[in-house]
């Protein structure tokens, strides 16, 4: 799929060079980096002095920084399109997912710096970010704190303070992907805002203060079962320097504009993993001989991949369509378009989806494997693991489900998807609208209560009418 | 549930204790040996003999001792009940799944042992399987070579030679459990048998020879993501003192009873571990508060509380009496009766569906505790990678579903069943079973390419009729 | 030796349950606990509750509180006796020396608190580490930071502030023994004291506040290379609720009370560890054949045996009296008497002669057993590192020669000791101190430049005169 | 030293190329392979295949290679000269001492290859180890089986049976250094030649068959506390093919001249590991500050730092000189010349002598660091468990002084020495060659138990002496 889009693109030798690095070098890094578990951070130097170096092996800088160079983020700037971020996103998750989210952290920062930051900030900063060398800098975007993601109204406790021109943040970040980053977003509220979503803010924290101090502390990396190759750790934050970005009140769209990049990268890395989880269990199942055969030539077994190469076509379709259009809307302020929300609705139901198809996928693909795929020689299993987190961070299957329902209710954005859809829509997309129509008339509880199975419903429909849209390949 | 079955049986107590044992000491236990990884083996003492002794912790074998003084072994001979290990069992795997594999193989060696051994070797061995004491002798049961299980007539390349009063095998076991066993039963070719399954004979092999020496060695342990209770190694049979059970043209079908036990347990233990992460899950849900209320007061998530609390009823209903149903026929020998091919059907149904369930709940209850799920410290990821061994080892759907079909095909198990289910059979139980028919009447390779939805429905359908015949609790 | 010494005494009984626990359970438990390395910390509940849980295997807890329940901690007060602890010590070392880190700092917190503390706080505090069950509190001691901790004057950055009827310290504390202790000494410079180490006091610290919230958090765990049986931390004071000891003038006295306490036991442990290290070579040496016979019988090897066992007594001789001299002065308070200075000088020969012995003889013992001493397999490698931390940790080689330089020049301590020896002195003694006085006579940095031979000599010329005032054994 | 060496050497470029490697990538990547622990294994590929693959990050195969590149194994054969190997030796150890494990044994296979080897066999393997880029093939030595390596006369039991025109090797190698290798050398005893030392034959055994089967097992790699960059395995010949080099009755004398190489490359490569830890102690010294001022400018610490320079001077000399005369004997045959034992002898006095420094330098390193030195987080408590290795393999202190008190015996090194030392001879030389001769006549007994301490004077006044014929530098 990824060489039928790329081949009608002007990224196609990009792509190949990156792909031919991952085959001869990439696969071996990846796997030693999953094995070593996770990273440890070197606090203190022989001085006394605190460091807070995150200690991967050698190779782990040369792989990450392969991305950055081939213009992971870069790109994304110099041609003003998100889709070269998107195909290597992709084409990196395929070997290692985890390696994707410090790219699309790092582009989730410099979109907000680059949108909503003042022109010394953004001079300061952003050309450090989007250098074409080893040199590059990285971004992170810490929003959770310990009592829970979900809900960042009532549980981001982080307290901004203004003084001079800058801002003085105080607060722990619970899961903060790409700990060690120069530079960071943050979520945090001014002193005195209100309550709620609406009293948040966004700010710019780098790792150093002006007098060259660390300006945040990492309290420990966590002891994830996956995506071991970006370090997610606690944050401490002390009278921290931050930067104000956008105004004070409008924290919360920031926040939002940050997170739909990242539900698109998860989209797209969820469809390489179930392809890879497929890639895998197919060259197994060539080469494994059972009662005479194959197991590929067995009835059932080979139904089974049918099956899951047509639904990971429809997923992909589903994924890109949402990325494009983000490519589409990534630009626009408030007040936001319909085809913005026609774009939020596609990246819940991708998000959720893609996830969902990735964790099944991957387990099937450990199945087809016996006995070796439970062992950690045959790395198989890695695959479940990472998929389990792909599913849960940028938010649950719950989470997307009722947002998306939140999106179809306040902007009826089901109404658009159906005009979106246009020719390839079919007589199941018209009723399932017309299903998610009846549902919202529910009073809002029992609304709740039985939306799942139409919501994933929805999103199954609807991946499937776009892989009609999508060229042939 | 097992409190209402347990209530009404002679072992309430005894559950009751083992249950008390583990909520005060087997926890911590279970939670640092599943921590510490594959246990190491010293190969060698300081003079140069190989031992190949298992290194847990001393705690480790305090935890598994704790189940054979309980009676996990020897009650099943002093109450000629599989009932008691069975409930033993399934009370360990709320807190341990991979405990039970110990259990489990060495009631599968002393039932072999106690029913076709020669007098002279079950006087020998047996008595030492069923001690009360913590110098209890442990079983195990090894089949599976390099080429895979699934097989058994082409890939068991162990070849038995006779000698005097015994045998001597040579050969390489590849999934071996409970490596270390005092005693394993093996399946071997003897020399100029027939290929095939049907040239298969079982052997019992002492871990010591008669002189003492060591009778098998254990090239290593394997690397598996969890059931860290149960050392699985791969064992080297040299000219490895042995004695047939049975007779040598017979194998296969000690072999499958071996394996029917064994796929009881699994389905127990499936249940158990549902039950547990439905556990945890509501614990978890009780106390987060998101949007200003717990999250278990969320509609949608409440919803699918109540829906996996009531497919747990029902896999345990289907385990249960698949569990009473080999009560009633494990001393059968052949020809078997209906009533042992009826076990049969249930055992593979049993299996293939209540594993199906634990990985289903597990992977739920990780995106119930969301980005904690996915983190060691709060150990609930550890319940998805048990329930993906419990989905993989005993065969995988594939082949649970599979050897459904031929135990439908060859003995119209089916027919027996809807006559089982009796009162409690409903109008979908027998629209099921006419699919079945149907099914049958399709040409081999079509009847197994389109089976496993109306295989998978079958089990579901069984499970929710068996629910019915279980006692109100 | 300890038999010699035991069998003298009251306690011998306890000390042989002790051993027969060691040798049948212990053993096991203490090679689990090392094998593991550094144990982990639980930062947070699922709610988000900071709680700081020192995870060890379940074993670890019984064999820590193994100890305090045979009195390593209550009998020295019911007694008025620090020999209990002593012995207690001594035995644990043979087998686990850094689990006697835990009892000691746990008396060296005792020691204080009932001699210093006000009566309300002694109530408070002192019957909850005395307890004789496995409800025991333990206690700590916590002086060094991340500067370093030779020059406390000059390193102790943590301040404390009145607050009422307590007092307020915040700082880091870098290497904390036996962090998670229920109570801890901790040394602190109060807000406004003069500079150096005048201007320290010494504080207790309870692990949680008056209103149940913890009191100070650990950052985290050091990975160190052995001695695993104690956690040590890093720990964060912020306004952590202290009570002061003694007046706020003399910190530094009790400050050096305190390490008088551990001293002693460090010397015992060395002691204890090179035995250990003996026997293991011993146990190999007698089974290992080359050359036609057992090692030990090869000359230049027996002759390292017998020069080894002669130098082993003779470091007990010298660790054994400054513990006997300790158990005379350790209610002294200022001013101290010569038997305190005497004390002193012997504290620092034994801590610098014991560990040096202990290192060296692990060193031989991994020798003694060729290509196995270095494999992690047959655990001798063990004592080196153990030994390497016995001979750091309390003050290093090089600060043990300096102190004790220090009371001889001060004191006079030598001509005290020349006293103390008395028929048991040689003329080699009367040289060595003719030797120490005209080391006094040398201009500062030179005295300092030549005195580590003489000072190794005064340790070794004095451990083998006090080996003749041991009870033949 | 080495720069003093190197600047008047042809080597004095490729040097500086290595030595600015490692500054820049290659100390990274040695933590890190040290941090890693043991390397794994993989037996078998997905197919079942055994494959026995050992796992290193991809980084340990850059680091390996670059030796190798730089000439380590193709400059001896080019230039007809060990002294460039030496060197690379010297270099490598200073940054990762088990890495020069691998090029050791290389050499030591490629030197008997090459001298002893049919000229067929020749051809066919020696080319392959002298590539000068990637694709070089690695050599292996592997003597010792599970009773010991220091008695290989009684403890070798591999046997070798003649079969056409080669040999099939059956037999257990218990301390297999760089297990994995393409091509080793191993002794063997031919079935019905003598017990003893004079029974034993030196074979080159390649990893694959002619048929391209493995020809080797590992059964596992050794689980060692230190040079980690060198896998050291188990392993299984069974009916290996294998080639005789030399005549079948005087292989002990070609495993004798496999040793030589490799105890002057511990030699050089304990003094260089000494240089490290005295460098880093110096750095550390440089910028710890106590007591107001760099701990370096202590007296007694400048002191041992002033003698540990001198001392490693002298070391180095020893090793040096060693080097020299090796480079002079190397293409001896038998009968050796008096110059071959005079090597002999100074080779014994040098690895005993530069390993016990390597360890007590280690040692003193981490006192430095006090603390800090006990923390994985530091590295420098590494050279201690590297120099552990050191002094232990390759034959341990008390087999150097026995073998050297043989060589002074039997030939009468220590005369030869005492000319070779010429004008660098001191009094103190020729009092100690005196008091050897008075111990050679003492009763064989009594002569070994009293050794030891003549033999270590021996071994320091010998380096003091060489010191003298170094170039000032």
């Amino acid at each position: 799929m990824l060489h039928s889009m790329a081949g009608t693109t002007r990224y196609a030798s990009v792509l190949k060079e990156c792909e031919a690095w991952w085959e001869q070098e990439g696969r071996a890094i990846t796997d030693a980096v999953d094995r070593a578990q996770t990273p440890w951070v070197r606090m203190f130097d022989a001085e006394g002095k605190r460091v807070d170096e995150i200690l991967y092996s050698p190779d782990y800088w040369r792989m990450l920084k392969r991305g950055y160079r081939a213009g992971v983020l870069w790109r994304a700037f110099k041609d003003q399109s998100l889709l070269p971020s998107f195909l290597l996103i992709y084409l990196t998750s395929f070997y290692d997912c985890g390696l994707t989210c410090p790219y699309t952290v790092s582009l989730s920062t410099a979109l907000p710096l680059s949108k909503y930051a003042s022109p010394a900030i953004r001079e300061r900063f952003l050309p450090k970010l989007l250098r074409e060398d080893d040199s590059v800098w990285q971004g992170a975007t810490w929003m959770t704190e310990i009592k829970g993601g979900s809900d960042l109204g009532a549980n981001v406790e982080t307290v901004a303070t203004p003084q001079a021109d800058l801002w003085r943040l105080t607060g722990d970040k619970y899961f903060a992907s790409n700990a060690g980053a120069e530079v960071a977003v943050a979520a945090a509220r001014p002193k005195g805002a209100p309550g709620g979503v609406r009293g948040l803010a966004l700010f710019l924290i780098p790792r150093w203060r002006e007098d060259g101090a660390l300006n945040y502390t990492i309290r420990r990396l966590k002891d994830k079962i996956a995506t071991r190759s970006v370090p997610t750790g606690e944050i401490e934050l002390r009278d921290s320097e931050a930067y104000l970005l956008g105004t004070a009140d409008e924290g919360i769209y920031l926040i939002l504009e940050v997170l739909n990049v990242s539900r698109i990268a998860n989209s797209l890395g969820s469809v390489a993993l179930a392809q890879r989880a497929i890639a895998d269990a197919l060259n197994f199942a060539e080469s494994r001989i059972a009662f005479g055969r194959p197991i590929l030539d067995h009835p059932m077994l080979r139904a089974q991949f049918e099956e899951r190469v047509r639904d990971l076509r429809a997923a992909f379709a589903l994924a890109w369509h949402a990325g494009l259009l983000l490519n589409e809307v990534w630009q626009e302020r408030r007040p936001y378009s319909d085809r913005y929300h026609l774009f939020r609705l596609l990246a819940h139901l991708a998000k959720y989806w893609t996830a969902e198809f990735a964790v099944q996928t991957a387990k099937w693909c450990m199945e087809v494997h016996g006995g070796l795929g439970v062992l950690a020689e045959f790395r198989v299993e890695r695959w479940l693991r990472e998929a389990m987190i792909l599913a849960i961070w940028e938010g649950t299957a719950h989470r997307q489900l009722l947002d998306a329902l939140e999106v179809i209710d306040r902007k009826k954005a089901h109404g658009t998807l159906l005009q979106y859809l246009g020719p390839v829509s079919t007589a199941e997309v018209r009723e399932m609208v017309e299903a998610v129509d009846a549902q919202l008339k529910l009073p809002p509880d029992e609304r709740e209560r039985t939306w799942e199975p139409i919501g994933a419903r929805l999103a199954k429909v609807t991946a499937d009418a776009l892989l009609r849209k999508m060229p042939a390949s």
